[in-house]
C-alpha cells in the first residue's frame, strides 16, 4: 500500500502527490456516501443483506476512479458521487452472485463470510438483484447539477458494462472455460475485458461523461481504463499464486485448484508482471494531454502494479 | 379470453371496443419489438438463455398497459415501446430468479421448462442479471422524442418497482412467510402490492410519465394500477386453486402444497372474487376523467376478473 514503486515519477505526476493520503480521504468519503445511500428499512432482512456486502470494506477503487476522472475533467465530486456509489453497488452485486454455490461457490470474501453463507442463497440472489436495480435508480434519481442527457448516457454505459455485453458475458465465458486445458489468449482476453475491464472502464468513462468531456478525451480516458483494467486482472492472477490467504482476504490459489486459465498460466509470472507494467505505461501515456490534472489517475495506474492484495 | 364478463359496459367504455382484437394487435407489436431488442450475438449462450425466457410467450399485459397508458395520455406507441420492452425484461428476470431451486424451485413456466432446467442454475442467474441491466440500458439508450428528464423519471420508477422497495422486497417477505400458518392480511397485502403490484403500477405510471401527464393524472393512473394489481393477484390465487395445470401452463395447486397464505385461504374463494370485482370498480372509476381515451385501460381492468389463466 505505498504510493510509488520506487521508479522515478512518470511525466505528469507531481512528486508532491501523496496517493496513500488521497486514497484514504476519498475512501472515507465513499464509505460515508454508501452508508447514507441505503438506509435500513422494512423489510429489514433484505436491506441488511444488501448493506452487509455493500459496506464490507474494500479499497473502493471503482468509485474513486469515477470521482477522480470527473474532477480531472473539470467536474465536481458531488456531480459524480451517485454514479460512484452505483458502480460500487454493481460491483458488489457481481461479487454476491459470483460467490453463489451455483457459480464460484466461495465461502469467504474480503475476509468475511460471503452473503449466501450468512443470509442463505435465496436472499443473496435477491440482495444482488436489489443492488443492481438500486444502482440505476440511484443515478437517475440522485444525480444533481448534471444535464439529464448526460445522466442517460451514464445509465447506458452502466447497463452495457454489467449486462451480457460486459460483466455477465465475461462471467459466462469464464464458467464455460473452467477446467479446459487449452484456453487461448483471445478467450482469456475476452473474459477479462468483459468480466473486470468493462466495469473499470465504465468508472472512468462515466466520470468523464458527467463532467462533459469531448469525444476525443472520452476516447483517451477509455483507453487508459482498458489498459489499467487488463493490468489489474493480470496482477490479480499473479497475486492469487503468490499471496497468502490472509493478504487476499479470500481463498488463495483458488484459480490453480479450479484449473482456471490465467495470464501467469499462459505466460509465466515474470512475463505477466512485465506485461502489466507495459499496460500501465500505455495507460499513463493516454493521460498526457490532461497535464497536472491527471496526477491522481496516473498514481492509481502505477499503484496497480505494486499492490500486494 | 372474452372482452367483457357479460355485465353492462361501465361508463366510459365504448361498446364498440373489441378488447380481444386490441390485445392481439398490441401483443404482436410487443413480440416483434422484444425479438428485435435482443439479438443473438457472442457469447451466444447467454443471449440464448435471455431470449428463451423473454420470448416464451405470455399475454404481454405489462408492456400493453404501458403502451395503452401512454396513448391515453396523448403520447405515441413509439415513445413508450422501449419502456414497454424493459418492463417485460424486468418481469422475465423476476420469473427466472423466482423459479430457481434456491427460491420457488419450479420446473415449468408457461408450459415450458424453466430457464435453469434448460441452461443450468449459473446461466439462469446470469440471464436474469443480464435482462435486468439491459432493461435500464434499453430505456436510457432507445427512448426517442421524449425529454431526457422524463426518461430519468421512468428509470427511477422502474428501479423502485423492481428493487428492495418493490418486487425484491415483496419476494423476501413471501419467502419468509412460507409455511407460516398465521399470516395476517397486512403481510399478504405487503407481499402482493410489492411482488406483483409495484411493477404493474410502474407499467401504467411510466406510460403516463413518458406522455407528460400532470401530477393529478399520475395519481389517478397510479391508483387505477394499484387496484388492478391487487385484483390481478387475487384472481391469480383463485386460479391456482380452480384451474388445471394445462390451463395455467405451470404447476397448479402449488400455493396449497407450499402452504402459502393466499387471499382465498384468508377469505374463501367467493369473497375473494367479490373483492377483486370491487377493486376493478374502484380502478375504472379513477379513469372517468379521461373519458373515451380510457376505454382500453377500462377493458383491460374488466378482463382481469374474467380471465381463466
Amino acid at each position: 500500500m505505498v504510493a510509488t514503486d520506487g521508479r522515478p515519477a512518470p511525466k505528469g505526476e507531481s512528486p508532491a502527490f501523496d496517493l496513500s493520503t488521497y486514497l484514504k480521504g476519498r475512501q472515507a468519503q465513499v464509505e460515508e456516501a454508501l452508508d447514507l445511500s441505503l438506509p435500513l428499512i422494512y423489510p429489514e432482512k433484505i436491506y441488511e443483506a444488501m448493506r452487509y456486502s455493500l459496506l464490507a470494506g474494500g479499497k473502493r477503487l471503482r468509485p474513486i476512479l469515477c470521482l477522480a476522472t470527473c474532477e480531472l475533467a473539470g467536474g465536481t465530486i458531488e456531480m459524480a458521487m451517485p454514479t460512484a456509489c452505483a458502480l460500487e453497488m454493481i460491483h458488489t452485486m457481481s461479487l454476491i452472485h459470483d460467490d453463489l454455490p451455483a457459480m464460484d461457490n466461495d465461502d469467504y470474501r474480503r475476509g468475511k463470510l460471503t452473503n449466501h453463507k450468512v443470509y442463505g442463497e435465496d436472499i443473496a440472489i435477491l440482495a444482488g438483484d436489489g443492488l443492481l436495480a438500486y444502482a440505476f435508480e440511484y443515478v437517475a434519481d440522485q444525480t444533481q447539477n448534471v444535464p439529464a442527457q448526460r445522466v442517460l448516457q451514464v445509465i447506458t454505459r452502466l447497463g452495457r458494462a454489467v449486462g451480457a455485453s460486459g460483466l455477465v458475458g465475461g462471467q459466462v465465458l469464464d464458467l464455460e472455460s473452467e477446467g479446459l486445458s487449452d484456453i487461448q489468449e483471445e478467450t482469456l482476453n475476452f473474459i477479462h475485458t468483459h468480466k473486470t475491464g468493462a466495469l473499470l472502464e465504465a468508472c472512468v468513462v462515466c466520470g468523464g461523461i458527467l463532467a462533459g468531456v469531448t469525444e476525443a478525451d472520452l476516447g483517451r480516458l477509455s483507453r487508459y481504463a482498458q489498459n489499467i483494467g487488463l493490468a489489474f486482472q493480470i496482477v490479480d492472477d499473479v497475486l492469487d499464486i503468490t499471496a497468502t490467504q490472509e493478504e487476499l482476504g479470500k481463498t488463495a490459489g483458488k484459480d490453480l485448484i479450479a484449473q482456471k486459465a490465467t495470464y501467469p498460466s499462459l505466460w509465466g509470472i515474470e512475463a505477466s508482471i512485465a506485461k502489466a507494467k507495459e499496460l500501465i505505461e500505455a495507460a499513463t501515456t493516454e493521460l498526457k494531454p490532461f497535464g497536472e490534472n491527471a496526477q491522481a489517475l496516473i498514481a492509481i495506474a502505477n499503484y496497480i502494479t505494486t499492490r500486494t492484495h
